[in-house]
């Protein structure tokens, strides 16, 4: 279905270019893949909570939080985020549908969703993946309901990146047999916990064990914060300190606060112990030697949370394409060459503005499909060696990082394409970017992240991977051949291959193959090499030239950190190719070979400084890249309404009467 | 004062280079200009009014836009608000210090400050430029005290951008000597009209002027809105509809709300006649024939809207770096190599991220500078031949423009670079980023504000500017020889001159001269020059190959905004090198050089492409460019700490205990 087919497009043009037709409820079973069914009772659910779209707005802060907390509990009941848990404690035992039905969440009421992620993701995700059946046995069943409220108290005051260094102490007391947990410093106050400041009645508390005066680094502790007092209300447990930390920016409906410990004790059996324990006459134990190596098992376990902010990010994005690009149908502008005012979207600025982002949804909405697939098999131990495990956390990381920040420009990008219109708060806009622009910066700065990605490039998970801070990392790779580094990285050989495909010199300048996905993958795969060892190149030359690690990595950081952002781009685009070469040859295909190539080479374009600096692309390809680019933005347009109606966001969560509402005439 | 000699920094490198120290006091003086002292009056005003940022969070919204009017009222009896009055109706008879005083407002409570605009700027502003003296006598005293609150109802819900086909009309009524006010269709209600939803008791309208059946354009008359009613409420009056806008993004301090009129009759005085009249007898005059021409004489006079609104977002800017600098050298993060953690300024990432914002904001300071002056000097008189009337619009549209772009993405960088800590309400960043976000669309939506820059350049602000259109003006072009188009420039003889300047080809690589003002310019400038004649050839192009005049402005447009904003980075640029030049040798010289190449090479870096397509840049020389702006970014990091203190934001405007508060270690 066509949208508008008096609108001039390419569609008949003198090349014999045929425009193709979307079938939106096909693409929309594309896009929610197997867990359709999960994806629709979300979405039914979104619908009937939609009010609280408007509580967000009308609400007390406090009756907002409680509003979000019964939605919550009642949506568990509904099985719908439970879905990662095991079936005996109530579970749906799949977990790649718990995260299909968190990213869809993502449509709706954001505090909704980070609530759930605080509960069931985080702190229910902790007991299950570092604690033991008697965890489990005990926890999980309430969990899951949402009866018992819990938070995930890792963050610090003073450390939320560098968790290994936070201030937090649990030291056993063989006397008793408990852990004494103890808030040893101002900074060291656990900071920005969700479900902290009202609901929780427990958290997974991560300190440094100490047991028998040696430390034996960060583990995760059950302690319980708050307990009934005569009257049955609730209140801080003895020793802990609660504080609220008050109105933020946005994700008002969750409680976050922070937490101190004084000296609270717990039985020994709180440890969630299945990576370490302590034996009641004070012995430790562990499976895993190092220290390092153990911590990062530990976290490694977690990463389903970034699994599911990087989904939300992208899911949230959809919704403010849909409303951007609905508006842009509906609202004229500007008197053309006839009597009536031209629609935004015939604009070709508006065209630049939207559709490489709508096309940039899609690679990454495939990309993320990817992620989630694979985060399903390791977890449920189809594969389970231990490199799969680390590309399994760098892949997380990096998408994660990729999304949020997608996220966060998509929705700029959009509220500004929607005028003043878009600034008031029942138009979404306001919420979208108020709730999600903390998603860049929790569940691990994205910098952070793209650095990590970045030493697992570089060291090919090397089996020291884990042991390594970023100074670590400086030292072996330096300790290193560089072509040691290329041949370890996983797409050596490339090098080679791609300098014969992609011959450089300006003699170069047919625009013959920008449209072959074989060369768009050449490109993302050149550079992405070239950066891995440009970096792997720089950081030796300091280390050589006597420099200070610490001053080395600060200068090679931005060339480290582009070198992870090229491999994820390259990942990301392999997914939309692939997905859209697996499609039928029909429209379905053509439709959407035209966003990947969108896609494609809006990444081309808008990196085709670097790619001139490498002799990969001629002046004059450069230029055919952007003209390209102008040429498919012309070619989706006729598209872009069916493209993100097959996104599937419920009509509730659009809202938006200024803009897409009746008041604004038809499109004509 | 450099702030932090113990870290690792260019400071006495092997090539003689000597860290320059700053002097704050005296560059806060250089900064805040010939306007120091109403800028400090504004500083201390915000000093004494600084609980209104709690209030902003914790009062109802009927509250806070009390609070926030009652501030406005008190502001006002300083003589702050009012500074660009005629000093016989209370004011301060001096345009440029009310830009100052505005501009500076900026560092405070947003809400405050676009109340003021509303109040002063809009609503006065449209009495003071569109009328004449008997409504000067009548109006102006109580609007400068705040005793009158109005409205500036320009905008409709259909109608924001082209308000020459605003759907409001006045028809006179010939037999009661009254202009007869309606809205004719339900979307040309008016809408998102500050002071209309509570406050305002008159507003300046807008609407279709009709006199004895002809249509004579848009027009502002006053129409009183709001009565009081037997009891002494205020209450709409007869025939006007009001309803509020509701929340919005930020800004909630602001009443915005809906304005619709039913045959509102105002007595015929109450049209702003300075440009046109109708008699008694229904005869229309205007010494400005022709109606387009007529119409945009009207807006030009209301430019200092734009100018003001540019200026907030520079300043705004200055808070969130103030906050993320401050922090960076004050949070630890990671091991070095030695025992402490390092400091966040010192990653090379972290100095790439902030410092180019850095620079960016004190161009674009000078710049608004530049403009400011420029625009007391037409509205005083100085300078008033039209062709330096319209050369003023342009810059003004395009410094809003800039500046308010500049704003967006210098706040979320710095939101960002403060981690989860500058997610909390209290820590200014929600605030900037809620309250900003809509200055990059409304007194013009940005992108067509460049519009409005290239239509002057590539016409040369013909003596039909004022009455073209976009399709107009793809005509008017279209009619002229390309080479007519670039010498009507104003850079006209730079293409030349430059290209000897600038020889292309990769065998110029020596970095010599990267850090020469003149070779700086010259890239700007060329820049500048072969976007504008590059837009004029692709527009007589398409019209010459017989296309439609719409769909080659369509496909033309990314070029033509391209050419406004290479014409405005040249502007801003060549504000900060005169500045820098105009200042006595020694170290603060020094210090601002380092800063204005670090501006300059960061535009060139992030243009790099284009440059190297027009054979401007070898590959050589562009990654040379690279490396000189890190090596930049390395020697203004120990200035950093100092750089923001010269911006001179009140203590109290920063809040943000939790990221420079106490409890945050010292710097060591």
């Amino acid at each position: 279905m066509a949208t508008d087919t008096v609108t001039p497009t390419d569609a008949s043009d003198a090349s014999g270019y045929v425009q193709p037709e979307v079938d939106v409820p096909a693409l929309t079973r594309l896009l929610d893949g197997r867990y359709a069914e999960v994806r629709n009772l979300v979405r039914s659910n979104l619908a009937a909570y939609s009010s609280v779209l408007e509580d967000a707005e009308t609400l007390s802060r406090e009756d907002y939080r409680e509003r979000v907390k019964e939605i919550v509990v009642e949506m568990a009941g509904t099985g719908q985020t439970g879905m990662g848990f095991p079936e005996e404690y109530g579970g749906g035992g799949d977990i790649g549908a718990s995260i299909a039905a968190f990213e869809t969440l993502a449509f709706g009421d954001l505090s909704v969703l980070v609530k759930v992620g605080v509960q069931f993701g985080l702190f229910g995700g902790a007991i299950l993946q570092l604690g033991t059946e008697r965890h489990h046995e005990e926890y999980l069943r309430r969990v899951v309901t949402g009866e018992l409220m819990g938070c995930f108290a890792m963050t610090e005051t003073g450390h939320g990146s560098n968790v290994q260094a936070l201030g937090t102490v649990a030291t056993y007391d063989v006397a008793t047999q408990e852990f004494v947990i103890t808030t040893t410093r101002e900074d060291a106050r656990k900071d920005y916990i969700g479900n902290a400041a009202e609901h929780g009645e427990m958290a997974v508390v991560f300190a440094q064990l100490e047991v028998g005066g040696e430390g034996r680094g960060v583990h995760a502790f059950l302690v319980p914060i708050r307990v009934r007092d005569g009257e049955g209300e609730m209140v801080p447990a003895p020793g802990v300190t609660i504080a609220d930390d008050g109105l933020k920016m946005g994700l008002n409906g969750v409680d976050n606060g922070r937490l101190w410990f004084d000296e609270v004790r717990v039985p020994r059996e709180n440890l969630l112990n299945r990576f370490a324990d302590v034996t009641p006459a004070g012995v430790y134990e562990s499976a895993i030697e190092n220290p390092n190596r153990r911590f990062f098992t530990m976290l490694g376990t977690l990463i389903q949370g970034r699994v599911c902010v990087g989904g939300a990010g992208i899911n949230a994005s959809k919704v403010a394409l849909t409303i951007a690009v609905k508006y842009a149908l509906r609202r004229r502008q500007f008197e053309a060459s006839g009597e009536q005012e031209e629609l935004l979207l015939d604009y070709g600025m508006h065209q630049r503005r939207l559709l490489p982002l709508l096309a940039r949804t899609y690679a990454l909405h495939f990309a993320q499909d990817v992620l989630s697939a694979s985060l399903h098999d390791v977890l449920t131990g189809v594969r389970e060696d231990e490199h799969t495990q680390r590309e399994l956390e760098s892949r997380a990381a990096g998408t994660k990082a990729l999304g949020t920040w997608h996220g966060t420009r998509t929705i700029q990008e959009c509220r500004e394409a929607c005028g003043g219109a878009g600034y008031l708060a029942e138009n979404r806009f306001a919420a979208l970017k108020a709730d999600t622009d903390v998603f860049t910066t929790f569940e691990g700065d994205n910098h952070v992240l793209l650095q990590l990605v970045a030493k697992g490039l570089l060291t090919d998970y090397a089996s020291d991977f884990q042991d390594m801070d970023q100074f670590g990392m400086v030292r072996f790779v330096a300790g290193l051949a560089v072509d040691t580094v290329v041949e370890k990285t996983r797409v050596h050989g490339l090098l080679e291959r791609v300098r014969d495909l992609l011959p450089g010199g300006d003699e170069w300048d047919q625009e013959a193959g920008l449209l072959d996905p074989e060369y768009q993958l050449a490109m993302y795969r050149f550079r992405e090499e070239h950066m891995i060892s440009g970096a792997a190149r720089r950081l030796k030359r300091g280390i050589d030239n006597k420099m200070d690690p610490g001053v080395v990595f600060s200068r090679v950081q931005d060339h480290v950190i582009g070198a992870a952002r090229a491999h994820m781009e390259r990942l990301v685009l392999e997914a939309f190719v692939e997905k859209t070469r697996a499609l039928p040859d029909g429209d379905q295909k053509v439709a959407l070979s035209l966003l990947c190539d969108l896609h494609a080479l809006s990444g081309i374009e808008a990196d085709r400084a670097w790619f001139m600096e490498h002799g990969r692309l001629s002046i004059q390809r450069s230029k055919a890249v952007s003209r390209e680019v102008s040429s498919l933005c012309r070619k989706v347009r006729p598209l872009a309404g069916d493209l993100v109606d097959a996104f599937g966001v419920p009509e509730e969560m659009l809202r938006s009467p200024e803009l897409i509402g009746d008041l604004v005439p038809m499109r004509g």
